[in-house]
């Protein structure tokens, strides 16, 4: 594969070597991990298939596109409104921030006591080792967290960046501030890639995201039943993936592999079997290719059935109105649905906390798994204040904090494995 | 001194033993740092007396207005606007949170990860030690950092809180919001003061705190001189003091000092001597009794003459306009000099580094040195390219990042010596 797009890859100017290592591990990682399962679900081909290919074919799509004149535009965060990058004709890319890379160099430019998502980001660039960063022609930071606020402005040294302020309340005024962010955000797409979003366009392209969302969703619902029929491994990487593919080609794959999660459901064909527990993971985002908790967990005797994570049910709980008809409707419709989003970012931030209650109890989980990364703050917080009210309810929970390393796998496992036995019914 | 207010401080619910203890730390800290300098100003003897009755006059002053009808704000932040709480003829004072207190109890509400300001300030309350967080109507929070952002909206559980948004970037919108923001801050104040803020009121508060503002810029102009007239430990206290004491009272007192000091600079008396190495020292906030850092360079035989701090220039640099006649008027210049503050919250705060430079050329100063609380992310980012632009210039700099305790005293006097060693002209 690799000889195939080394060409494309150094135009984009990579590093080509470290680069073929990164791909080496993350081939071998991928193995260990998500090929070594068993009973396979047929519709994970495609998945397999999209992640090895994710920076070849997918690059090469992005090359295709861009020289038919669309424009790339790189995001970190689910608060980018995807509707308008589609409406605009331009793709949507989430970047690569979910391994150790580019660490010592990323370190030099951002505190060391900063996230590894972070250092991620700034990490692959400085290394050159992510041809989603170099294919963009637009990258859109947001204020979400200090981190991030902080890193996007040396981040912007090195590539083309705009802002996009998130509220930190949810009041009239902070809807204001947003709506104008999104109209801000509109006028700058329109700018870069020439494209005038008209209200059919838009209107489109809510449609477009929405049934992404609603796959997703019918994907989730799934994961209710007893034995689950998918592994949460398989359902994160296709949360990851959504961020990465073609959302028409996604939406239609993942609704093949709904159909045939349905037929094994009707056949009580689990991936575990009935009595294993079943975990909720929430907490912080976990960008490709950082499986490393939801591997230990799964490898530890227990099932994860949902995430309630950014790379998860945040990002699809919630639909944008299809009601709306004028362009200023559907700005307020996509306005509305960002707001909606229950960020640790806000504060009181009150609708995480029963989002995570009523999905304890409709997933019926055994338990709860709170991830942190180290050094993230909001959640941090956050995650306190969740094991004390599931506390209260009876609900176990276990708060890990780690960042990327492995260092700390086998410690990670312990504590896993005394929670599942704790929580095994 | 203790007796005299033990009665009180039990009415205040304090933990009189602990507090006792603190206080007798506290005092044999002030006397060591700053009862121990030599050609101590007369002016000196009143912050020496406000320091000393911090805990003990200025509570019971605290006591006799709330009797009086008045109400008491409490603040952690320079954006809260003093001159709406003093038109509502409420008094703001400024909370403990400069020292290690209840550290272990507040460790179980935030995360670990946390800056010392924050942990204190939790800390204080749980371990019953500040009798300003206890005298306080309403504690007003804003949404700078994360950390206390999130800190909040525990630390509401235990004090009666209202959360001001402060905006992240600043454009028009920004303005737009955070005009909302003093808008609902000038409601919350009639609300529970029962006062109306008239354009009379307003007016005269403006002025109040305008005159404070213009005092402490005197007293920094005045440090100019060479040899400087005032040790930087006694202009730290100054600035931590405005945040305590009665304005007009403190306002008297420090153009009294600064009398002072202009007598002392027509006669070339200095506090050191001429060629004692000059420093401006900038970053994270010192709060009360935050000494650490300042003493270790005062010792080590450099001079601090200027604070880019919230503690310092940050606070006092910007007058509100008084030609406003109007209350929407007066509102609107409050609005806008409060969005001068250059705080590391805001992105991408290029005037800070501006103001860094002009101070620096200003006070005529050998070297910078940076000061970050440990787990402080907004000013930990910005201290990297602060030192980076620094270095550019040939504006010698060192970074110190630390917290409260005395662990890394003798480490970071090391490190400050070898710098005053590096840059004595």
């Amino acid at each position: 594969m690799n000889d195939q797009y080394a060409a494309m890859w150094e135009k984009l100017n990579l590093d080509l070597e470290a680069h073929d290592a990164l791909l080496e591990v993350l081939g071998k990682f991928y193995n260990d991990i998500y090929l070594s399962q068993e009973k396979r679900l047929r519709g994970m081909e495609y998945l397999d298939f999209v992640l090895a290919e994710i920076h070849g074919l997918r690059i090469k799509e992005l090359k295709e596109a861009k020289e038919n004149g669309q424009k790339i535009i790189g995001t970190f965060c689910i608060f980018v409104p995807e509707e308008l990058t589609l409406a605009a004709n331009a793709i949507q890319v989430g970047l690569c921030a979910g391994a150790e890379a580019g660490k010592e160099k990323a370190e030099k430019l951002i505190p060391r006591n900063t996230c590894a998502l972070i250092k991620s980001f700034i990490g692959f660039k400085l290394a050159r080792l992510c041809p989603f960063t170099e294919s963009c022609d637009l990258i859109i930071g947001e204020t979400t967290c200090d981190g991030k606020k902080k890193a996007y402005e040396v981040f912007s040294q090195y590539v083309p960046m705009y802002i996009m302020e998130v509220p930190q309340q949810k009041y009239l005024s902070d809807r204001e501030l947003w709506k104008n962010e999104v109209l801000k955000y509109k006028n700058k797409l329109e700018h870069i890639t020439k494209n005038k979003i008209t209200p059919d366009k838009l209107k489109k392209a809510i449609k477009i995201v929405n049934e992404k969302r609603k796959a997703l969703q019918r994907l989730n619902k799934l994961r209710k039943a007893i034995p689950t029929p998918i592994s949460g491994r398989d359902v994160l990487l296709i949360n990851q993936i959504s961020f990465y593919d073609d959302p028409l080609r996604f939406t239609k794959k993942i609704n093949e592999l709904c159909n045939e999660l349905e037929e094994k459901i009707k056949k009580q064909e689990g991936i575990v079997s009935q009595d294993t527990p079943r975990i909720l993971l929430s907490g912080c985002p976990m960008a490709v290719p950082n499986w490393k908790l939801p591997y230990i967990i799964e490898s530890s005797g227990a099932i994860i059935v949902g995430e309630e994570s950014c790379i998860g049910t945040r990002n699809t709980r919630d639909l944008v109105d299809e009601s709306a008809e004028t362009l200023d409707e559907m700005i307020d419709a996509i306005v509305d649905r960002y707001l909606k989003i229950d960020c640790a970012c806000f504060t009181p931030n009150l609708e995480r906390i029963e989002h995570i209650i009523s999905l304890a109890k409709e997933l019926k989980i055994d338990g709860v798994i709170h991830y942190n990364l180290l050094f993230c703050q909001p959640y941090a917080h956050e995650s306190i204040k969740i094991e004390n009210i599931l506390r209260e309810k009876n609900i176990p929970i276990l708060s890990i904090e780690t960042d990327y390393s492995m260092e700390d796998v086998e410690q990670l496992k312990t504590r896993v494995e005394a929670f599942i036995e704790m929580i095994t019914p």
